[in-house]
């Protein structure tokens, strides 16, 4: 087998692990919690859908290769919680070494597109970036209030963090800003959120 | 909010029951089986790193897309395992029937054009379509590979019965075809497929 297919291949199957890295969220049974791979699928299904929502013009392919591989970092340093503030002291370096070795498996020039993919959405500058993080900050709100705020009630999250956390949703899309608010207005009602 | 934004979160949070959908291939620690959302993922991957050995060219986009959604009717008709004959008596009407309540789910333009790239993958003409194809038969193939066969020793795969499901790869890619064929081999030697 050609050197460039065995990279390819040995990396494709190294990948598999991501469907070892569980998030905090819970599917929509409320009762397994999602793992990255679901995830990713998710929002790559989430940007080719609702691209259309973005105020400022996205390259699709661009949007949903990001979000295909935003998380590859995870199977070396695991998944960092959305409200885990010490985790997230720690979030960057870990991921830097875990992207040193994850992308490095790769062909040259495949890792180095898939690094500064990964780098692009970290740096949340781009359309495509801003984009991207719609996409991650939507999808589990979406369960959260498909499972009645499972998750956030176990941990007692308060608005205040959710609205944290989605602050910048309005530079990429007025509306999902708007179905952020509505849903977090609902949440909060229900008591699935701290009114704090 | 908007009739269509509602449909299409209405429609993204339907789409989690694919993480509920199982298939038969074991996943690389040979011990859970793989879901059709973590498969669907792994494919577009797989797309985005090996359409170099495409031998046409193919759109990106379109194949990651046709990968993203080929499982979708699914949710409703089930996993047909590759090696039922039974089951595939009736696959085509029972997802037919899936496709026209989950497609239909969506806004019109967006139903239509994801109704119409299923059945581009299904009729298996078009590059992309063929090329998709390709990687919804090398990922299993790989995990079972790294499984050391596990789900053909466990139902007594043959060799043909694989060559039979791959035989249409080298429509798409010669280094794809000649890739399965040394995997073949290994695992005809590993006792893990049945020499017939």
């Amino acid at each position: 087998m050609e050197e460039r297919l065995k990279k390819q291949m040995e990396f494709l199957l190294e990948m598999d692990k991501l469907k070892f890295i569980n998030r905090q969220t819970y599917l929509s049974d409320s009762v397994r919690k999602e793992n990255d791979a679901e995830h990713s699928w998710h929002l790559a299904l989430m940007a080719v859908l609702l691209a259309e929502h973005a105020d400022e013009e996205v390259d699709l392919l661009k949007v949903i290769t990001m979000v295909l591989i935003h998380d590859l970092v995870e199977i070396d340093a695991g998944d960092t919680y959305a409200y885990d503030e010490a985790g997230k002291q720690t979030q960057r370096a870990r991921e830097e070494k875990a992207a040193d070795r994850i992308f490095g498996m790769l062909p040259k020039d495949q890792g180095e597109n898939f690094r500064a993919l990964w780098e692009e959405f970290d740096a949340y500058e781009t359309p495509e970036a801003k984009f991207a993080h719609v996409c991650d900050n939507v999808q589990p709100l979406m369960l959260n209030h498909a499972t009645d705020g499972k998750s956030w009630r176990e941990r007692g999250i308060k608005r205040s963090q959710v609205e944290k956390r989605n602050s910048r949703v309005g530079e990429s899309s007025q509306t999902m800003k708007t179905y952020i608010e509505e849903i977090l207005d609902k949440n909060v009602e229900k008591g699935n959120l701290k009114n704090e």
